[in-house]
């Protein structure tokens, strides 16, 4: 790592000095993966002189790395007859993905540019909508039928092997294409050479090539597949999810979660090779929706505004117990989300949840509550004691409840439930808080 | 997935009512998968009843794919000769990962009763720390050396395919154990059986045992590897990390993140069949850090307690102003969080990332800051609008810059940068935000 920081920083030196032959030759220090990440790292300009020093054999490697994005970026900075060369070395589904960062009308040259074959392929992924695992699926896969036997299975494996996207899990179609079974490689080696693939097949999980990607991802993964079989309405085999590209499918999901829960928009690039600009317009959106849901915080404090006047010492506790409500607010809606999105729940099970969460509101504000009641006792008295550890209950209770709810109403109405989750919860959380504590303060304080 | 919230319904029905014939024919209508769905669904008793209710044969199938929480469950309530036989038949990584659910004096028991060969093989994956990819390889590894030929290699393959964990990559070591290559069934398949293991051998990577799982995990996605040689500190092969360990591993540590981000620890089990006490227990403690640390924006306020008696509506907008910030900062934690995991960052690039973040941090805060003033000039007054607007616009560009550098920090003193996300990061922002605004409103009103 640190010997990579060193060649990385005199790279930059080099090309910054115009020392081409120096860079070439510190390029050629690196393996392709760390040049990807040199790229990757660097701001689109840079970046493009980098992949320009490599040589032919080793740009096409770190150019099936790249992401797909920084692939967009090289193309407009590459001569027409490079990229038409690596265009067609890529895989027909990682093409696919280069032809949704690029302009209509360069896409359009390049498919022109590709062979009638490879250009049909890549037609067909293209025509399923995006976000399908039709669009991610590989139409370069081995197949058998029911009466081959292993032997010649394993014939046509070897024949196959080096352009298939994978050849350890073997689709089995019958004489109109139909996906009947699955067998794994290992099984063709273990078995006797003559035993039939009807004999050795499983029943065979598989996803709609219009099915939504992370679905069909999901179900590769649970069991353990290395490729899924995709097939269309009448089950007949169109092409493969490979496990690769199913996590790869996973992790950027995740990715877009984890994102949407701290409030923006997932990147759609590295961070270093992102512009200012792009980072702040994905983060813009969010912070205005946020900022806009907050006046409501605003209105409501202007409705106790005399209570505030009379008692200005209750401001003070404006922001614990708004942060506490956010803070609870956001930890049931993480659990229930992330449970959501595994399986472990279902949204049919929201009177389960509600009614749990419900319970473990009331169980850490019922803590927290007489911690806040004998702390505010202590340093104030005890009527404003009474106010805030009443509070901090309701608001706990209050919080885990609606957080637990939220996921679940919007995996309903076909939101992301990722979308509801902490900021938006945490706003919801602030002005419903208010309203509590302001209510329970006039009734107890009698102002 | 209708059908089988149905069978699920029907069979929770049937188990309440004691008809355990219903149940286990209700039980026979689903696939090894939806069962383990429905036991991880279930708590603790209703679940053993049910998993005592499956055949032998499916018994296995189903306990092998369950969380190794619930297996810990299942273990308690079963008769021991039947928990002999299960774990015995485990993977050795599985095992070892049940016995970390286990008290001591049963796992101790369960260990006698393997055979010397898997006792010493499971003994010495527990012998690595936990964390550790040791602690996650399979010792069960097809492996090869440089002068065999690709014939006897795939003969080797063969021999050993029902037992390994994986045939698909295959490590190659020299005659002292040392890893010197990796090859890949596809490519010996694809070669002249004559050709020798040494000719189509690639440079391996690889992961010391005592590496970090998530680390190693990493390498071997990154890879787009189907498993990572795992070896000792002379590069002595000691096991693999298969590719969907792999996985689980990073999932697992995402999930892990996710938790934390919204300021809870993650659950170790399904969510519907964690008690409510232990989901209390895996967010208590955040929360009580949280609202600690919160007592800081008490005391800031108390600070100004005269400012605010003298200008009551500068309560008003407390919740929006700290709200703001928080959610600027976890914007920015959030973003650096997830590119410090995916190599994007390093914590070499920290003044990169801040100056970056001060600008974009600048940015938002200048279209939030006259939106502000704008808005609170027409409704209030103009004073009251430049505080406002100066306010969001210092605040966001604080809370952009911290929110980037907390992650990067954390990870310099090797603390989990998770851990000052979202929550730690809204928390100070608060009370930093609180001093950035009345600091502001006091020099501009001039009280």
């Amino acid at each position: 790592m640190d010997e990579l920081i060193r060649v990385e920083n005199e790279l930059n030196q080099a090309i910054s000095a115009g020392d081409l032959l120096q860079a070439s030759r510190l390029l050629d220090e690196l393996n392709p993966r760390e040049v990807t990440e040199v790229i990757e790292r660097s701001p689109r300009a840079k970046a493009a002189v980098t992949y320009r020093l490599l040589s032919k054999s080793r740009a096409l490697e770190v150019f099936e790395m790249l992401d797909p994005a920084v692939q967009g970026d090289l193309v407009h900075a590459l001569r027409d007859d490079e990229v038409t060369g690596l265009f067609s070395e890529l895989d027909p589904d990682d093409r696919a993905q280069l032809v949704d960062e690029l302009p209509a009308s360069v896409a359009q040259r390049l498919m022109l540019g590709l062979s009638a074959k490879d250009r049909a392929i890549t037609t067909a992924i293209l025509g399923y909508r995006s976000g399908s695992v039709g669009r991610r699926m590989s139409p370069e896969y081995v197949h058998a039928h029911p009466w081959y036997t292993a032997a010649r299975t394993l014939d046509d494996v070897r024949a196959k092997a080096a352009d298939a996207e994978t050849i350890y899990t073997i689709p089995v179609t019958n004489d109109v294409k139909r996906l009947v079974g699955i067998v794994s490689l290992r099984e063709v080696l273990a078995s006797d050479p003559d035993a039939t693939i009807g004999e050795l097949m499983s029943e065979p999980e598989y996803a709609l090539a219009t099915d939504s990607a992370e679905e069909a991802a999901r179900t590769c993964a649970d069991h353990e597949y290395l490729a899924l079989p995709i097939v269309d309405s009448e089950t007949r085999l169109l092409g493969i999810l490979t496990v690769d590209d199913a996590h790869q499918i996973l992790r950027d999901a995740e990715a877009e979660d984890v994102a949407r829960a701290g409030g923006s928009e997932p990147l759609r690039r590295p961070y270093l090779s992102t512009s200012i600009f792009s980072i702040a317009r994905s983060r813009v959106v969010w912070l205005l929706v946020l900022a806009v849901s907050a006046l409501l915080t605003v209105q409501v404090l202007e409705i106790f505004e005399a209570t505030l006047e009379q008692k200005v010492v209750l401001a003070l506790f404006i922001p614990l117990l708004t942060g506490t409500g956010g803070n609870t607010g956001s930890q049931a809606a993480t659990t229930i989300t992330r449970a959501l999105a595994v399986g472990d729940v279902r949204t049919s099970d929201v009177w389960l949840v509600l009614l749990r969460e419900v319970r473990v509101g009331t169980m850490l504000g019922l803590l927290l509550g007489s911690l806040g009641f004998v702390l505010a006792a202590l340093v104030y008295d005890v009527p404003t004691g009474a106010v805030i550890g009443l509070t901090l209950l309701c608001v706990c209770a209050m919080a885990a409840t609606v957080g637990g709810a939220m996921p679940l109403l919007a995996k309903t109405i076909h939101v992301d439930p990722a979308v509801f989750s902490t900021p938006f919860i945490t706003t919801f959380c602030d002005a419903t808080g208010l309203l509590i504590y302001f209510t329970i303060a006039k009734a107890i304080l009698q102002i």
